[in-house]
């Protein structure tokens, strides 16, 4: 990789984004793409009741959207994209405090010693890069000392803030049980592999068990039923006709198939928005008793009296065998992926194994792809290698297909992953969609480390050794990795470029969306268009973001190079990441920050990895004691994981009993009991219009509504707010 | 390693072996040695009052200990051992039974195979062993299908033996609840984590706590205190001098202090065995009041009205902060190890992570012996490397050496890693005398297959290519293993002989507490002698039997001349452990079974090498379809793993909600909660010298009482064994 091949690649990427973001300056202020870019704040309008039609003319100045992105508080954002939304923005965050540390250390003081280095004897195009690497430092250099100092300035700013964010999402989520008290999965367990006795139906057995051992707080359950896909789509039909009979049309928004590349997989049947007809609710139109009788599973929704008995009710083993009644707190009604629940209990285990093997099948396949890429990056090696090509790099577009074609291609490729990650979650078995989305978004993140950075750094390093064949042992291998990693560099900084940067300026433009809207408007002349009920892709977006802070943290010290590139790139980031949450995407589904502990995960990974390479190198260029503390220091950060996770991670599997029991207390007391459990039995609806999307869902899903004070329904009470200063300091906290 | 070093090796095993167990014959005749070998009967005896004393006349006849042991039912062998002494009994059969399929297929199947293979061409004295091994198979020879016929048979076999009794410990261990439902752990949970509230001691503080989140069910709590090792002689002596000269000596037995090398490991404090004092407890000498508070740790014991409850309380977080109010199930009375309680419970992660640096630093100090003893066994390389000892394989004893000493020297280092596990186990923090020695029986399993077999095994073949270096990579390093695996045969036959037969005569003569009896009374000229309180040293010998049954599987295929010897062993394992529990070691606290997922796990583990090497072979010996349908069967393996962790391994870890809540209810019926609540308040007794032998451990500790029906006090009543068919069917089952 040579500087030249470098600079094309960063003039190329910076005249495409700069041309995206003006091009989406100009198209959103365009009245036909107001469902591609405004999604979010529509749906609020709809629910509202399309007062201001004129509304976005005053809320789209011609270049002010990073003004509006920036002035947006917490609590806007909040109210958008829930929890899960601020979280995401919070890793932006701690990765520009954490990049910005780096940057100031090392390029004031690194990439001076690396520069003045001396040592490599002879500067050619192959090594012209490398002088800005840590591969320029002579062995047994003073010098390393600064590498050293920077490397604990990093590792420790990096304790600090992943304390603090720890702890801030641990709050936040706890502070969600508290401001919204009548979530109805707060009373609500699902219960799973109940057992088939002779003679009694699963629904007797539910209540028959539940009547029995917990008689003093079990309110009722629901059963789940099977279903196949055409039964589904005959009910779904029925109710439809039924509903387009009994009310104007124009009081539900077209019925819209949710799109299946980001949210909602195979879903067929018809889902609608519905905020009024809260008169049709009370009288659901069930389907025959005899029939669903026939279709249970032998999974059902458990209600409970208090939020404490159904916490109890989850932690605890039922019968002798721990495979039958199974219980796990409910997810809430809008988040159920009612398709999982009947899949038998006993063959969650067979599932989960195949889809692990199926994604270890994937990674390989994934090899192809990548090992090309790697080819086109050595483009002298491939002349030599395959004599037919000789003379192509003294062609003038070498330098472009060398600089920039391969990290496209790896995008490309890389573009298909996210979705068929979220493929096997759902055979997987998960019961929610955020769960769904969550596995997605581990199985990515261990994707893309695998087989973006490390086969990339692996077979870069080995491309230069498979001819020579001298890897002779252990030692030899750290050497090579220790001496070959820095030489990844500019690759990788490419790599930020296209991969990072150009995937900004597709987010913001959204051109599948934008031009499948066109064609729906233009060509098929439909009036409502295409492309407003997305949900936020996390599990495309973390991976990336933390992919981009492995490479950050690996080659900080080593090639403190990519460490402006990378800031742009968290910067833009932080900026249209803001802006997609307050405008583009809705938020139906919430994990509650049960993203966080995962990018707690890959950055301590990311941090181990960085010190590790760190102590390899400090021991190959003979600074023996330098690369002693560096491996303390690895022992450091494990130690500091382990307390994280001693410390925190309870609080995001399970609710705090005192909690509970005083919400319960308080809400026995007040009365406020009476109004809840009636609305909760209604909240769960697996068939007809409604199913995922049934209006008692603005029970819990309160945050919605943009801009508002979160805590809306039911407002808070005097004596209330007094209990709770959550309500009133995490505002400002948040 | 040659075949008359072998037979030297054999030669002398038998001839100590038989010396031994015919010594041991005589030597348990001797009214002298009673307390060496008949700890456990005359402990009954003494708690029936020392009625008769010519009972050792009529149980020791001059041969039949061996018919003895064969007769003994398992209800005697739960009676003296509990579910520990039979779950390591199960282990003993479970080798006993797969090893017998496993050398009647491999003698009569597979070494035929192998000794007509011809795949060695020239037999020289260092190869003479191996054409009893997979090496005399040639490549691609259809033989190889023999082998996979046994790697087969033997793995279903594993499967089918593993399930069933996995399953079996598990209602082992649930009957236990039922057959004991007095047990005052039941009812009591240990708090940890107390916060410190200004204004409110420790005490204040749980009353607090548990009066307002657990009103209905908090019965009383028990404060843990601080002592230091002075203050607990200056209270223990005190004590025994009020007791002294409250009772006559001799209605206690004399004061003991517990043996430090098995299970004690720094008590400094007297304990006592005591039956029947009941009077004495119901005014314990408490120790002032004032000083005590002061004393306070941040634990406390708490004891709930019912067993629900007390599960509920375990099975919760309490507070925001997870490391507060950490609530676990208490151990029983006499298990507790109440040095640790007062250890603060935000360190013990901290002493985790540092017994682990512990144990790793250690595991490396101890491949010098290793290392040592592999030297000695290629005595012709030792010749080469060191000219000195050059003619040292032409003297007469050289045989000897070669054969007996290494794994002689082996044996005797790893007779201390045991004591350091255990002393590992106790500064990690483990709350209860079982819990440390588990702890330190997983510790030992770790260590003696890595540093016994593999480290063996590798050092072996290394010690090999060392010279010539020429390790060129992973596929290169398979074919070294697959090669070189079935050459250390020899080596572990001959670890058998000498580690297992040996170890067996040594555990049965029992020579330290022989000779420290005999210095007792011979020398010391003491009445009562020495060495009647040993509880069974399970975290020596589990540790040694699943290794036995590591090299069982590994070689089965590859030398099956290993099994014969092996089953040898096994046998006389069978016979010398039964005869242990009844006769020896006394049992005064159990894991109730935990011990069964350890073994299973390290079979588990030695199942998927033994299958992993024979892949590795297979390929290597050009043998495609075998290399890949034996992957198949690892995979296989993982996926039953899986399956048994899921059906089983919850049942060790809780109770079910539902068998709680039934005995709950039906004490409740009866009345008979009215006796437990009293007594459950006097159980936990940590000063004095009652702590860890308080009489009303007897509530608990029924099944200490030999040869009596389990279920005692308090007697079953009509309608209970009506409820309870595990209190009449286990018997037979078990």
């Amino acid at each position: 990789m040579i500087l030249p091949a470098l600079l094309t690649s960063a003039g190329f990427n910076i005249v495409i984004c700069v041309g995206f973001f003006s091009l989406y300056s100009i198209l959103r202020k365009q009245p036909v793409n107001i469902k591609v870019y405004f999604g979010q704040r529509l749906a609020q309008l709809k629910s509202r009741g399309q007062k201001n039609l004129f509304f976005f003319d005053r809320y789209v100045p011609s270049a002010g959207w990073l003004v509006k992105a920036w002035e947006a508080s917490d609590d806007d954002l909040y109210a958008c994209g829930g929890i899960d939304g601020l979280v995401f923005l919070k890793m932006i965050v701690f990765c520009i405090r954490i990049f910005s540390v780096a940057a100031v250390v090392c390029i004031f003081i690194v990439l001076p010693v690396n520069l003045f280095g001396q040592g490599i004897q002879q500067i050619n195009a192959e090594s012209q890069m490398d002088i800005f690497t840590i591969r320029n430092v002579q062995q047994g250099s003073r010098g390393l000392w600064a590498h050293f100092f920077a490397l604990y300035v990093i590792s420790i700013c990096s304790y600090v803030l992943l304390y603090i964010e720890f702890k801030n999402v641990a709050r936040m989520r706890l502070e969600q049980v508290i401001r919204f008290p009548t979530t109805p999965s707060h009373f609500t367990v699902l219960v799973r592999g109940i057992p088939w006795i002779p003679g009694l139906s699963y629904s007797e057995a539910v209540s028959k068990h539940f009547g029995s051992y917990y008689v003093s707080s079990y309110l009722a359950h629901q059963m789940v039923y099977r279903s196949g896909t055409i039964q589904r789509l005959m009910m779904d039909a029925e109710k439809m006709y039924k509903v387009l009979k009994e009310t104007p049309i124009n009081q539900y928004l077209a019925p819209t198939t949710v799109g299946c590349g980001q949210c909602a997989g195979h879903s067929n049947s018809f889902k609608m928005l519905t905020c009024e007809s809260e008169s049709d609710i009370k009288k659901p139109n069930q389907p025959n008793e005899s029939d669903l009788k026939e279709q249970e599973c032998a999974a059902a929704f458990v209600f409970f009296r208090t939020r404490y008995a159904a916490m109890v009710a989850s932690r605890t083993i039922q019968v002798l065998d721990p495979m039958l009644w199974v219980i796990e707190f409910a997810p809430e009604p809008h988040d159920v992926y009612w398709e999982n629940l009947c899949v038998p209990y006993r063959l969650l285990w067979i599932r989960k194994t195949l889809v692990f093997i199926g994604s270890i099948i994937f990674s390989l396949w994934f090899l192809l792809p990548t090992t090309l890429v790697q080819g086109l990056v050595n483009i002298a090696q491939l002349e030599s290698t395959f004599p037919f090509l000789r003379g192509i790099s003294q062609k003038s577009y070498a330098n472009i297909v060398q600089g920039y074609l391969p990290s496209l291609v790896l995008t490309c490729f890389a573009l298909i992953v996210p979705p068929v990650m979220l493929m096997f979650a759902t055979l997987e078995g998960a019961i929610s969609r955020s769960s769904r989305k969550k596995s997605a978004c581990c199985k990515s993140i261990i994707f893309f480390f695998w087989n973006v950075f490390f086969y990339n750094l692996f077979t870069g390093t080995w491309w230069d050794r498979i001819t020579r064949f001298t890897v002779t042992g252990l030692k030899d291998m750290a050497t090579l990795l220790g001496n070959l990693i820095p030489g990844q560099a500019p690759f990788f900084m490419t790599y930020v470029m296209t991969t990072g940067w150009a995937s900004l300026a597709w987010e913001l433009m959204q051109p599948y969306v934008l031009i499948v809207n066109w064609i729906f408007q233009f060509i098929l002349m439909r009036k409502e268009g295409f492309g407003d009920l997305y949900t936020f892709p996390y599990h495309t977006e973390i991976p990336r973001a933390l992919l981009f802070a492995l490479l950050g943290f690996t080659f900080s010290i080593l090639a403190p190079l990519i460490l402006p590139f990378l800031l742009v790139y968290y910067f833009f980031a932080y900026f249209v990441y803001r802006n997609q949450i307050l405008n583009v995407y809705i938020t139906r589904y919430n994990t509650n920050g049960l993203y966080w502990p995962v990018a707690h995960n890959a950055m301590i990974f990311s941090l181990i990895f960085m010190q590790g390479v760190a102590a390899i190198i400090f021991g190959m260029k003979e600074c023996g004691t330098a690369s002693t503390f560096t491996c303390v220091l690895i022992i450091f950060t494990s130690l500091f994981n382990l307390f994280c996770r001693h410390k925190f991670l309870p609080l995001f599997k399970n609710n705090a009993a005192q909690d509970l029991i005083e919400m319960d207390r308080h809400d026995e007391h007040s009365g406020k009991i009476e109004e809840i459990l009636p609305r909760l039995l209604a909240s769960y609806y697996q068939f007809g219009p409604y199913s995922g999307n049934h209006p008692t869902d603005l029970l819990s899903a309160d945050y919605k509504k943009c801009g508002e004070d979160p805590v809306v329904v039911p407002k808070p009470k005097e004596h209330e707010t007094s209990r709770d200063p959550a309500t009133t300091t995490s505002g400002s906290k948040l």
